[in-house]
């Protein structure tokens, strides 16, 4: 099958690029590199030594891979979609070229404008090329798990059956995003709900938990081919922090009571879902919404966790309670739905496993790459500042707002 | 009070404004005047004869009005925004600064875009600028009903209970709207929730159904002070629509089968609505939501009511049904929920009353102005296209992207 996948050089898209091609399928990889540009911006860079995007696809090929293409470009930039789209014809879209790190876009009105302009503009360019060029392709788009947000009822796959003064419907859930980041991933989704019903478009919208790890059996077959491990406290998610956190004795950083609740999920099961996903398309006209996580836990759950496999290895480890730079709840309900990629044949990795197999020895081989200062909270939600930085009111990429 | 009207040269801004500065308020229009660019994009003007806002505003003084102060800008430049909210700021901001046609943004991929970009952008410039320089004020946001879509069950000002498993929670009402315009306004609200959440801004977001009329005891008191009329097919709202087709003598045009319900109000209870929301502000950190109308009416009925009142002043029409251009439901439950403005003291003006003495006679007069093929339907939502003009892929305005 011929698949974009938009993003590819990215944290999830690497590893998924690699994924599909070794299950035989033609894969073009596109991307802008914005996200090698914002480690300069922000001054850190991926815990695993990662090499650019050219030499990684010739490792690829050196490895055996089935060749895997490359297209350099920007999703706001619709002669290059509407090129792409003509020209290669997809048969799926994974589309993960977003910015993806809610505390970026908190840092300042510029990163917050940014990310909901790239994100939601570009996925409108997206939807609008294969409407024209390739209107039986399945776009395969990847949302989060935070659009739910944490209401005190059960979260379902994207809909709910409501009940109310004698009536029923079933409606989309609805969403109670917590950043401006997660909040174009909900603008995203109600406009692709929109192409799917004018145009009959197929799209499966995949609300994600929070990822962790680093290794798949194919970033293994090479160093060159190892994927991003991002722990500062901006693209770094909090199981990857805590795991360098514990390689360099660090103490692990709670925020607030640890309470906070969420779904995760590894790497690897990441990769497959894409896969279950495009093995299994949405009908035309579907607009089907899974919720891609396999396992949930508190942070505090967590930093126990990883403070026990830790302890294992011989690292002791020391939990630390931070005042929480996050508007969120620190106890709440948290019961979500995550049935449908099981029902089509998931077969989850499990935390308590990847812990030592394939998250500490990851963090503990690299950790002399590791900067303390990366780890540690500056961007308040609240006021919308990285207090320990010089103030940045624009993103450092270009930018025509 | 000091107030922003955002929008102030627009059908509903420049009433509000007149009323606002009527009782007693200090009022600065922003405007940009797109929506002036746009007529000449469309080959359409009002069927009312405007003049430009400066000989408005002189008009204004000229007849004993309090004055009202001018800002031209553009939402989309920060420096705008931000130096106007720190120069006036203000205690409310009343922001109908938007791109405010359904078919204008189904046109073309760039319309579509043009559209979302300009409001979604625009608002958040607008947020950011109010909790930087002006914290307390009290933001008056124009959504639309359109953005609830029609579900099978009541629909609820903002928030629904929803009891599922055995639990229970109040969440924002589940969205469906049915244009990239409609859209829009969605995905402002939803950044509106969450700068209510995370800074304590107070909104009020009023989801307005569909305005009639165009006179208002301010405009009505000197001819340069006359309202918009918009009867085309891409600006005028139906029942404007139907007005200047019987004035005309030419067939009403229902959209399909017609049974299309919606809420409906009078633009002299838009003026009120808004006053009513700025003399009785959301709380710091509250985000309300009013629907604001006052009748509903299904297409078919409003063509019944116009062809009865046309019959009064002896004008004879026909109801012709038109292949409907839109994807929607022609037969549909509809049961919206309006009681907050009520309970705040609206008191309500009702379409039969309305249609004879500020609806169809005005229409009778300009009819000298109107032109017929304004008003058939050219934009298609399946295929986003004007289908009897030259097909437009870009709106005409400036824009960069």
């Amino acid at each position: 099958m011929k698949i974009l996948v938009l993003g590819g050089d990215g944290y999830c898209g690497w590893p998924t690029s690699l994924h599909l091609s070794d299950a035989g399928h033609d894969v073009v990889i596109v991307d802008n590199f914005v996200r090698r540009q914002i480690d300069h911006e922000l001054g850190v860079q991926s815990l695993t030594p990662v090499v650019g995007l050219t030499e990684r696809l010739r490792a690829w090929r050196e490895t055996g891979g089935r060749p895997v293409g490359l297209e350099v470009g920007d999703l706001l930039d619709w002669d290059f979609v509407a090129g792409l789209v003509e020209r290669h014809r997809p048969e799926a879209v994974v589309h993960f070229a977003e910015q993806r790190a809610a505390p970026y876009s908190m840092i300042s009105r510029g990163h917050a404008i940014y990310t909901q302009h790239n994100n939601v503009i570009g996925n409108l360019n997206v939807l609008f090329a294969i409407n024209e060029f390739a209107p039986d392709c399945h776009l395969v788009k990847l949302g989060t798990m935070g659009e739910y947000g944490t209401p005190n009822i059960d979260i379902e796959e994207g809909f709910i059956e409501i009940e109310h003064n004698g009536r029923k419907d079933t409606l989309p859930y609805p969403k109670q995003p917590g950043s401006w980041y997660h909040l174009s991933k909900v603008h995203d989704s109600h406009n692709i709900m929109f192409a799917c019903k004018i145009w009959g478009m197929r799209a499966t919208d995949l609300n994600q938990g929070v990822v962790y790890g680093t290794v798949t059996p194919q970033t293994e077959r090479n160093e060159r081919l190892v994927n991003r491990f991002d722990y500062d406290e901006v693209f770094g998610t909090v199981l990857n922090r805590f795991c360098i956190q514990a390689a360099i004795g660090h103490p692990l950083t709670v925020y607030g009571e640890g309470g906070q609740t969420r779904g995760f999920l590894d790497i690897r099961d990441t990769v497959r879902c894409i896969e279950l996903a495009i093995e299994n398309p949405a009908e035309r006209g579907e607009f089907r919404v899974f919720n891609q996580f396999t396992e949930k836990f508190s942070v505090r759950q967590l930093a126990g966790m990883v403070s026990d496999a830790a302890a294992k290895l011989g690292v002791e480890t020391r939990i630390e309670k931070q005042p929480n730079p996050r508007v969120e709840s620190e106890e709440h309900y948290y019961n979500a739905k995550h049935t449908r990629l099981l029902d089509l044949g998931l077969e989850p990795h499990y935390l308590s496993d990847a812990l030592l197999d394939s998250l500490l020895n990851i963090a503990v081989k690299h950790r002399g790459r590791a900067d303390l200062d990366a780890v540690n909270p500056r961007v308040d939600w609240r006021t919308g500042r990285r207090s320990l930085l010089e103030e940045v009111d624009e993103p450092a990429y270009p930018s025509t707002l």
